[in-house]
């Protein structure tokens, strides 16, 4: 048989291929973004299902449309409101199956071959391979710790011109790294990309999930040429397997999605959709997402005190105002991956960082999860690895 | 904006845009292809998803595995070997989102721009959606009443031979025609096929639902070389709206087929998956595909005696052994979508023919669906279908 290019091109997530290493129960998992499994709220969630089963069954499984369930759509432009800043009305809102097929359907109705996609350096690694299908030129933007640099940005900009088709950001915190760009960072990026008609990717499946600090405008809600897409998602505030997540965007951006994703898969589930909405009717999801902020801000606060404790000096680490992941960088010489069997024989695993760059080098890096790890297993985890990085940073 | 060569392409679906205009409940819609919504088996469901949320809880709303929940691939793979006589084992069985994400998959993995896809002339509209995304050629294999032509085959793979990348048939109840190919047609189908080493799609949603006649065995159950690619789905013999379906093929395809999955959506949902796989535990799904075959073959007979009765001379229709769909031919210079709007007017809706062959022409048939009608509505729509036909015949 012979492959198209784009098979040929095709690898394995090295994230999911790490994540099935790290299923034995005795590994210490840093490495997935998986969110506590302890908090599902189970027992609702039952309830929401004989609920939709008795009022709504027949339609619950069967076709439904390829925009989405509509009172989903509706709940998801109230919670914009109140939770992003967004004015948006559900003609603007796609329902999808994760984010990440948001990703690979935006990616595909922008980039052709060869386009240039601009995105935070590092980044997340989902979104890389996504866009990878459509084999475009990467080109990161540099970062600080207050997210995208606006002069470097504007550097590029003027570099590659029109050639930009797409870009990229996660200003909330962001997936490797933890940061989150503050106001006037937000401001500064908008008055460059407010010149311009390129579209720009908001990422933000964390953002409900604040431990510190005060909540920051959405790009969205600064949006003044409808060139912001924002991506949202129920995964990290309600459950990821069932697969809701959704996408705001100007109408003519959304009729593309809608008429692309009939093509690739119909529609999401129709039963997934009415599990999110019926629940958020019956049931308190923001009292929910304050369970979830209580426990992850604990364990984020936990998990840096322990780095503080048991990582040699030489190393540092963000300290994420949300999220579910902190950024560890080594000293330059250092190469996390080529540490990694060392960790794991330790029975504790992270991503190595070098994949977030879609243009590789960066070897000295590596992403921390702790949102799914017990506090025991995070103090007991985190010591472990201090003691390989104490080692290895000796030699 | 500037979109890509992809999205400057897309075209809505010419079914879901009219599935949309035949929502209003005074239509007697032939149009799309539903199941008949009173036989979802909804108080088994409840207790489905009761029993999953006690037993499986926190991994059903987990994230999953790519390749799907494996209890529901060994469980389809039992299925394989009894309903369509196919030894496999779940490594070569992904889980996907509807068939229609198979397509959407299999097209991306075998086409570049310009290559070769050989179908059916005439095809499934979806399938001909998922492959226009790769902008291929697509090249039309004769068929008569008994599928594929073999000699318009050799012929066609002559004159193509190394450009031929994929081909896509629907072997048994074709989507839209509603034909079947006998044993024999399929022996010298594979015979052909045999000899070469291009990927074959057997897509087969409808093989459970046959209402007369002996079983046919499979394309897969006669591939050699491992070149025939099966679909198969829970949507027509359980529920559509969940989103379950399966491929089945060698090692080789599936693991693409993992890894671009992985970029494209992540993986299916895992409550959906659970939800079919729980039902066939606890709960009879051949005995459940029994009270299908029963209501759709009676309303198969009724539409067929219906059009006997009310349709003009001129016009002929086939009578399908399974599945759900008749197709009807009108005299070569009637056009059905001309006609629709007629049809329309009466309440009555059926899909035009023309976009079931990928390169155009044939105006003069339609399909038509009896599986989502009750019987009254069946005999009151073909009736009422009739007299339009008669009056447009008659000009």
């Amino acid at each position: 048989m012979k492959y198209s290019d784009l098979a040929m091109g095709l690898k394995a997530s090295e994230i999911r291929e790490l994540l099935k290493l790290t299923t034995m129960p005795e590994v210490i998992s840093f490495a997935g973004g998986l969110p506590a499994p302890e908090l599902f709220p189970l027992e609702e969630l039952t309830k929401v299902d004989v609920e939709i089963l008795a009022k709504e069954g027949q339609q619950a499984v069967q076709y439904g449309t390829t925009e989405g369930y509509l009172p989903l759509r509706e709940k998801i432009a109230g919670r914009m409101k109140k939770a992003f800043q967004v004015d948006c009305n559900p003609d603007e809102i796609v329902v999808t199956s994760g984010s990440q097929q948001g990703l690979s359907l935006l990616a595909q109705i922008f980039l052709n071959k060869d386009d240039v996609v601009l995105v935070e350096s590092p980044t997340y690694l989902g979104a890389i391979n996504a866009f990878k299908l459509c084999d475009p030129k990467f080109v990161e933007v540099p970062t600080d710790d207050k997210g995208i640099i606006p002069e470097a940005l504007e550097k590029i900009l003027a570099e590659y011109g029109d050639r930009v088709r797409l870009m990229y950001v996660i200003p909330e915190f962001q997936n490797p790294t933890g940061i989150t760009w503050p106001v006037e960072r937000r401001r500064a990026f908008m008055d460059i990309i407010n010149h311009y008609d390129f579209p720009v990717i908001e990422d933000d499946p964390y953002g409900e999930l604040r431990y510190d600090g005060d909540v920051v405008p959405s790009l969205k809600s600064m949006d003044e040429k409808g060139n912001i897409i924002f991506l949202g998602s129920f995964s990290k505030i309600f459950m990821p397997g069932l697969r809701v997540a959704w996408m705001v965007a100007n109408p003519e951006v959304i009729d593309k999605i809608v008429k692309l994703k009939q093509a690739v898969d119909l529609q999401s589930s129709s039963f997934a959709q009415r599990q999110a909405s019926f629940f958020i009717d019956m049931f308190d999801l923001d009292g929910h997402v304050e369970k979830i902020k209580d426990l992850y801000g604990k364990r984020r606060t936990l998990m840096c005190d322990s780095m503080k404790k048991f990582f040699p000096e030489g190393i540092t680490f963000t300290y994420p105002e949300g999220g579910l992941f902190t950024w560890v960088t080594l000293p330059e010489y250092m190469d996390a991956k080529e540490i990694m069997p060392k960790v794991l024989e330790k029975n504790v695993a992270y991503v190595p960082g070098g994949p977030f760059y879609p243009n590789g080098g960066n070897a000295n890096h590596f992403r921390l999860n702790y949102s799914n790890m017990p506090e025991e297993r995070i103090v007991e985890g985190i010591k472990r690895l201090g003691d390989v990085l104490t080692q290895e940073i000796a030699k």
